[in-house]
C-alpha cells in the first residue's frame, strides 16, 4: 500500500477541512448552491487523490494492471482507476442534493403555513404539500445519477471481461437508456427549431418524433466512445475530459451572469454547472496519477464515465449541439480514424505513438504493408494525396507502391506535423490545440446563431 | 457455451412474443401499467434465462466461479450470476418507465389546449405543462434505480475484490444513499404516529428527525445482509428473495382490490407492485439454474441487489415495519448466528452444513474446541442450556466440558430438528416455514394494528 505523504496528508486535510467549514455555513445560511457544489467538488479531490493512493495495490492484486510500453522500464502499473473516481463522484452528487434543494425545502415548509399541516398525522401518508417544490429538476437528479451509475456497472464490466469493440461500441446506449425515459416521460419536446434561411421551405418548426430520440441516443453513444478512442499517452484521456467540462461549464457562466437574469435557461446551466464541478474534481485527482510519468491507468470506465457526464448535462440541460462544437478534435479524429477502423486500410491492435527508446520521444506509429497482402491500388493512390497535403506519411517502394503508413489518429498526426515529441510534451499540445478550437467554437456559436434563429439564447 | 435446448428455446419465444403483444397492446389503448409490468416481467424472466445459459462461461473464463462442496463430484460452476438478474431488472424498469406514465403525458398533453402551447417556439425551452403531472412518482422511480444500481456496483466490488466482513457490511448504506436523499428532499416527514397506549406519555406524533434516516439506513443495511447471512445450500438465496417478494405483493395487493378504493396509499403500493414483478421475474430465471443440483452460484450481487429492493420499496412505499415483519425468519437467523459473528464462540470459515458424501444428505455442520482452545465456562454452561432446549446440539466430553456444538444458523438448527435431509428438500422446507411465518405476520400485521392505532391502513 502505497502512503500519502506528510506534505499531500496535510494538504488534503486542510482543503477538506476549508471544504467542511464552506459546506456547513451553506448549509446554516440557506446559501447558494454553488459554494455547497464548489466544497464538495474539494472534498471529492481530496478523497480521490487519496483512494487512488490508499487502493492502487487492491487493483493490482485482483488482476486490474498494465505495463506501460512508452517507457524506458516498463513497470506494472494499476489500470481502471477511473472506477475509484466513477465511485467518489456518484457519492458527491448524492451528497450534494439537500444542498440543492434546501432552499426550497425551506420556502415549502414555512410558506402557506404547511408547518403546522404538516404535523398532522394524515399527512405521514403523502408526505409535504410538494406543489411549489422544483420536483422536474429532483426527477432530472435521479434520472442523471443512474444513468451515470449504470454507465459505471458498464465500464467495470468492460475492463473487466474482454470484450469485442462492435458490442462495446454501443454499451453507452444502454446506460444512457434511463435519461430518455426521463426525456420522454418528462420533457418530451421533440422540436426543433428550424434555421431562419430554411423557414420558408418547413416552417418555424419542425417535429423529429422518434428521430430525436435517435439523436440522443447517438451522443450519448458518441460521446465516451470519442474519448475512448483518443487515447494512449499519459494523461490525454483525464486531459482532454478536464478540458471539456471546463469549456461547457464556462459556457454554463455565460447563461448565469447576473447582466443576463433572468434567463429562460439560467436552472438548465445551473444543473450542468452541479454536475460537471465534482467531474472536474475527481478528475484533477486522477490526472495527477496520469500525467507524464503515469503511475496508474484510467480504464474503460473513465472514458466512458465522463462521455456520458457530458451527454447527460449536454441532453438534459438542452444544449446538445453547442456540446458537439467542443467535440471537435475528438470528432476529427473519429472522422480521421474511420478508414482504419472501418477496414479500408488495415489497422494493426494498438494505434499509439511509437515510443524510441534511444531518443526517449514519441514518434508517429506505422502500419506496413507486405508484398502479399498489398494495399488495394485506389486506397494507395488516395494516401499518397492525403501524403501531399500532409494529413498522413507514407513510404513509397521502388515500383511507386505505397508500403508504409503511419497509423490514422490525431496524435500521430500531430507528430508528423511537428516532430518526434515527448510524451508529456504531446498532451500538453494536443489539449492546448482542443482548449483553443472549443473556445473559438463558443464564439462561433454565440457571435452567429442570430444570423441563423432569431434570437440567441443568451439574450 | 451452453446452448439452450430445443424445448427451451420455444418455449421462451413463445412467452416473449406473448408478453410483447401484451405490451403493444397496453401501449395503444393506453391501458393498466400493471399488465405492462406483468409482460415485461415475463420477457425479463426469458432474457435473464438465455443470458445466463450464454453467458456462464464468460464468468468461469474471468475467474468467477467456485466448487458446489454438497455434491458427490463438485464440478466448477460460475458464480456471481446474480449479476445478470440485476442488469436486466435495471433494464426492465426503465423499459417500464413509459409505461407506467403513459396516461398521464396523454392527460397533460390532451388537456387544456395544451397540444396547440406545445407548438411555439418558446416552450421548447420549458417543455410540457407539467403541474398536472406526477412528477413526484417519477423522482422515486429515479431514485430508486439509482440506489440499485449503485447496489449493483458495490455487489460487483464485493464479488471482484475480497473485501473484509466488517466492511461488507456497512457496503449497502453507501448504496442506499440516493433513496434517502430523495426522501430528504422530497418527503422529508420524520414523525411517527405512536400507537395508543403509549399516547398519553408522549403525545399522537412524535419527531424522530435524524433518528429516523438512522432507522431507514439500519433497514437498508439489514435487508441485503440478511439475505446474504441465511445461505449456503442450492437455491435458498433466490428462493427466500421470491418467497419475501411474493409475500410483499401479497400485502400490496390487499391495498389494491377495487373493494377498498380509494386507498390513500394505494399508489405507493402501486410503485412497489410494479418495482417487484420484474425482480420476480428474474429471480425466477436464476432459481431454475440455482436450484438442486445448482448449475450456478448466485454471489453476493444477487443478495445484496435482492435486499435492496426490498428496502426500496419498504421505505420508498412507507411500509418498512411491515417490511421487517416478513423477514422474521432472517431476523431470527441473525439473531442466532450473533454468538459466531461477533465472536462470542469461534466461527470457522464456513457454516454451511456438512455433506455426508455416503449417504447423499446434509447433515449439521459442527465446530469443535480442541483442549488448548477450551470454551470459557460460562458460555459452555449457556450452550449446554440451549441443547437442553433443542436450539443446539452439544457435544460433552468425559468432564462435562462442550467439546463440539452444530454451528449457528437455522439451517444448521433445522437439521438438528428435522435429521439429515437431501438439500432441496432441506430448501423447500425452510421456505415453507418462511411462507407460514410470513402469512402469520401479515394477518397478525392487519388484524392488530387496529388494537395499537386508530386505523388500519387497509380500511
Amino acid at each position: 500500500m502505497q502512503q500519502l505523504s506528510q506534505t499531500e496528508t496535510y494538504s488534503l486535510s486542510g482543503l477538506s477541512a476549508a471544504c467542511l467549514a464552506v459546506l456547513v455555513n451553506a448549509w446554516k445560511s440557506d446559501g447558494e448552491p454553488l459554494f455547497a457544489s464548489l466544497a464538495i467538488s474539494g472534498i471529492a479531490f481530496a478523497f480521490t487523490y487519496a483512494c487512488i493512493r490508499w487502493t492502487g495495490h487492491v487493483f493490482i492484486k485482483r488482476g486490474y494492471k498494465g505495463r506501460d510500453m512508452s517507457k524506458k522500464t516498463p513497470v506494472e502499473i494499476p489500470e481502471a482507476i477511473g472506477l475509484i473516481c466513477a465511485l467518489v463522484y456518484l457519492l458527491a452528487i448524492v451528497n450534494f442534493l439537500p444542498f440543492a434543494f434546501k432552499r426550497d425545502i425551506v420556502e415549502v415548509t414555512s410558506g402557506a403555513g404547511n408547518k403546522v399541516n404538516l404535523l398532522e398525522a394524515q399527512h405521514l401518508e403523502t408526505g409535504r404539500f410538494l406543489h411549489r417544490f422544483p420536483l422536474e429538476k429532483l426527477a432530472s437528479y435521479g434520472f442523471a445519477y443512474g444513468t451515470l451509475a449504470s454507465m459505471t456497472i458498464l465500464g467495470i464490466l468492460d475492463d473487466s471481461f474482454d470484450m469485442r469493440w462492435r458490442h462495446k461500441f454501443f454499451i453507452p446506449a444502454f446506460a444512457a437508456l434511463p435519461m430518455l425515459a426521463l426525456y420522454f416521460v418528462d420533457f418530451g419536446v421533440t422540436h426543433v427549431v428550424v434555421p431562419l434561411p430554411l423557414r420558408q421551405y418547413v416552417g418555424e418548426l419542425i417535429d423529429l418524433g422518434g428521430f430525436y430520440y435517435l439523436y440522443m441516443a447517438a451522443i450519448a453513444i458518441f460521446c465516451p466512445n470519442c474519448i475512448n478512442i483518443l487515447a494512449g499517452i499519459n494523461g490525454i484521456e483525464v486531459g482532454q475530459s478536464i478540458v471539456i467540462a471546463a469549456l461547457i461549464a464556462f459556457n454554463d457562466i455565460l447563461y448565469l451572469l447576473p447582466s443576463v437574469q433572468p434567463h429562460p435557461a439560467a436552472d438548465s446551466h445551473l444543473f450542468s454547472m452541479y454536475l460537471l464541478l465534482p467531474f472536474i474534481g475527481v478528475s484533477l485527482a486522477l490526472l495527477k496519477h496520469n500525467w507524464f510519468p503515469a503511475k496508474v491507468f484510467v480504464g474503460d470506465t473513465y472514458c466512458y464515465f465522463a462521455g456520458m457526464v457530458f451527454a447527460v448535462v449536454g441532453i438534459l440541460g438542452h444544449f446538445s449541439k453547442t456540446l458537439l462544437l467542443l467535440f471537435i478534435p475528438q470528432i476529427f479524429n473519429f472522422c480521421y480514424s474511420a478508414p482504419q477502423l472501418f477496414g479500408i486500410v488495415p489497422c494493426p491492435r494498438h494505434r499509439l505513438p511509437r515510443f524510441n527508446a534511444r531518443t526517449g520521444l514519441l514518434e508517429p506509429s506505422v502500419t506496413t504493408f507486405s508484398d502479399d497482402k498489398p494495399l488495394r491500388p485506389i486506397v494507395g493512390e488516395a494516401l499518397k494525396i492525403l501524403h501531399k497535403v500532409k494529413l498522413l506519411r507514407v513510404q513509397q517502394g521502388d515500383s511507386g507502391r505505397v508500403t508504409e503508413t503511419t497509423n490514422f489518429t490525431i496524435l500521430n498526426l500531430w507528430l508528423v506535423w511537428r516532430g518526434p515529441l515527448r510524451e508529456d510534451r504531446l498532451a500538453v499540445e494536443i489539449l492546448a490545440m482542443q482548449t483553443a478550437v472549443g473556445l473559438l467554437g463558443l464564439w462561433v456559436r454565440h457571435s452567429c446563431s442570430k444570423l441563423l434563429f432569431t434570437a440567441d439564447n443568451r439574450f
